[in-house]
């Protein structure tokens, strides 16, 4: 596919922020911020005249969040499946509305979703689609300029999918590859296809172990929900007579490429394989709440050396998707179970940013501010009523600042939000879009 | 003292507003709202021309919030004592800061605090002062405009309080009916005063004794902490042999006068004894959390009748003063204790303005819009990429604004924030005041 280019061209100075490098030294510096070709080129004293300067005086710059779990498709059904638990979440709420979405729904939710995220500093994610319409939501993420791994849904299980819903395994597989085909390495590399089985109760063994080879096949990385909630983990044991995490080892979703989301309820064994196979965990705080599933045990999971990075899940479990939200609920809920010294600010923090991006297997490209990596960066203003005096820039983002707070935005050197005003979605348009569009969903719902 | 009530005079009508009354009914109107004297005249059309008139199309009108704990004189100290639980917090940390508060530092505190809640849509608080300088905190809060129920912090056990803050009981008592006689009625009532022994563990048995005698003597709300961390218990166990739920009730400290911060360990003879004596409870989630305390029970106390409101404690314990953050997360706690289902978004929309208001026995006054209370009143976008398409707005309103949504703050008719501008307070001066001031702190407690 062509890909847009042209704002690589272009050289920017980030002049006199305060840089939260977020690199392995955590330095924390009063210096400008080149940008050349998408790239970071220099942190130090710039003198460049022939770039686009934007004054960074007043302002917290920062790696872009990486959210390692998130539902675009989900958007326009914000606040509409309150005070469920998952099961019936998805069965009464959910699945009814993403049945029901069409084409132009998807983009409406899609582009919603893509400007929540924009505006609240969010610069990667890793997206998990419905069954249907997936291409369309590459189209919103490739003129939005987010950085994105993403695939669409995959249901064929022929006892708990709806009929709305349920696919045949081999077509399924097929639509995935095609998608795969037509997406993968987008805008030289921005948009990657991720393989999205939904979870194992909705998907057939045959599915599960042919997703995992299509994901080998081609490099894409293999995205599902794992061990959320404890009827879904009564339904697992009954079928397969062990674990989630166990399970999806035996049928070959664990591994470097994999990333599950929640993994509330790990026995001892499973959390030793995901640490021995290098497995990811997208942490749903929030969600993880909201649905009354549990509180999974990070702390833990960090101490051992499992790569874990946060995410916001969809907005009908949220009911936003943000980061601010998501980092500092997982540190005081850490808190409450593991002690008041577990899981520091500056811990959040990383899974945040540097974290997400090396379970995502892009820590080498993005997650920190260093010469030579992407210039996915945002900015956020140091000095509000709610956040000074700062102590430490750490505690300060974590505890105290807003999605709100973010002033600027950018993606390979692309700036996507300026002064807070959105420069590659239109704001007003994707609002009115979203309330005429779910309209059309519940009318076609009701029918 | 005087009391400058020429705002009263005005006449303001909030013109074409979503008006979510908390009213009995439950009423969410499209409608104007006319406030004469500061009390609310009339809601529906209105064609008053002698009048300001606010353009409220586009915002979600609500009854401010009511923070039932507050602790005013800590805001300075944000962020300066994470990973911590509460006896260490105290020792090491804030009783330190407490001690080197002169009445400038205090003023920088009290006036960044109260910024920070107008900002966020607080109309009302219970605030525990430290042992000094309360003086000063009240002459901000008659400056602001905000309405609030506050008293010096008393502390006077020998082995348990530190020299530089320990306090002779007469002494404590006597300052605190100087401050009680000053303060109490202020400006038609909005400022009252609250007799505020700190709690059990650093009073005597007699500062109890006579703080409670001292309220009820002049018709003063009580306000303490109870029943916060699990080594406070234990030492409560050993000096008196019982819960401290139980121990304050001994003492005089329980009744519908008394508002008991956190409630977290109580034992079921205890949670009979809240309801039956109609005391109330101010739950503060995101200090609880943080502190690692626990999460308190607040659904369980809902169901049997306890009075319960919210509050955001200190700064440095939350690590901000914001009412949406509160309301979220007792949300999420509560469905990840009791279900799903437990604590519906309008359930906790009711806690933050009528059930705080009722608790402070100001229900027939504050905490809901309606005709002859009083003018206590905020505005919020009501349409965002993070919260649109609006299903209803209480689950619009707990999930997903923010305190950076709140466009406007008005108490007794009298405008403290417009499109976001503080009209009481100097924004950029309290910045510069707060950042000026914790410097000489930090000197004065190195030295």
């Amino acid at each position: 596919m062509e890909q847009d280019g042209t704002h690589k061209k272009n050289k920017t100075v980030l002049k006199n922020g305060r840089i939260v490098t977020m690199n392995p030294a955590g330095d924390v510096v009063q210096a400008d911020l080149f940008i050349h070709s998408g790239k970071i080129a220099k942190i130090g004293k710039i003198s460049e005249t022939d770039a686009d300067v934007i004054d960074c005086s007043g302002l917290l710059i920062l790696p872009g969040f990486v959210q390692m779990h998130v539902h675009l498709c989900q958007t326009l059904f914000r606040g509409r499946a309150d005070d469920l638990e998952l099961l019936d979440w998805l069965q009464k709420r959910v699945w009814p509305y993403e049945a029901a979405l069409d084409a132009e729904a998807m983009r409406a939710s899609a582009r919603l979703g893509i400007a929540e995220l924009i505006k609240g500093g969010t610069t990667c994610i890793l997206d998990m689609g419905s069954v249907r319409h997936y291409d369309v939501v590459f189209d919103e993420l490739a003129q939005s300029g987010l950085r994105a791994f993403g695939g669409k849904c995959m249901m064929d299980h022929p006892e708990t999918v709806p009929d709305t819903l349920r696919e045949n395994c081999d077509e399924s597989l097929a639509e995935s590859e095609w998608l795969g085909q037509t997406w993968d390495g987008y805008d030289h590399q921005r948009l990657r296809y991720a393989v999205t089985p939904r979870f194992a109760i909705s998907c057939t063994d045959e599915l599960l172990i042919d997703s995992s080879k299509l994901a080998r096949d081609h490099g894409y990385l293999l995205h599902t929900h794992s061990s959320e909630n404890r009827d879904e983990m009564s339904l697992i044991a009954r079928r397969a007579g062990c674990g989630n995490v166990e399970f999806l080892h035996r049928l070959g979703l664990t591994g470097p490429d994999v990333i599950l989301a929640h993994c509330i309820w790990l026995n001892s064994a499973e959390k030793r394989l995901m640490e021995e196979t290098h497995t990811g965990e997208a942490h749903c705080p929030s969600s993880n709440l909201k649905l009354a599933s549990g509180i999974a045990p990070v702390y833990d999971y960090l101490q051992h050396g499992v790569r874990v990075g946060l995410g916001a899940d969809g907005a009908p479990c949220n009911n936003n998707l943000d980061m601010f939200v998501e980092m500092r609920l997982a540190a005081l809920l850490q808190k409450a179970r593991f002690g008041a010294s577990a899981l520091k600010a500056k811990d959040v923090l990383r899974m945040a940013t540097h974290g997400g991006a090396e379970a995502l297997n892009l820590g080498d490209h993005i997650g920190s501010l260093e010469v030579g990596k992407k210039a996915d960066i945002i900015g956020i203003l140091d000095e509000t009523v709610s956040t000074v005096p700062m102590n430490d820039p750490y505690s300060q983002l974590v505890y105290a600042s807003s999605s709100r707070d973010v002033m600027f935005n950018m993606v390979d050197g692309r700036l996507l939000m300026r002064n807070r005003d959105l420069l590659s979605v239109d704001e007003q348009q994707t609002i009115a879009l979203a309330k005429s569009e779910i309209k059309r969903v519940l009318d076609r719902m009701q029918a």
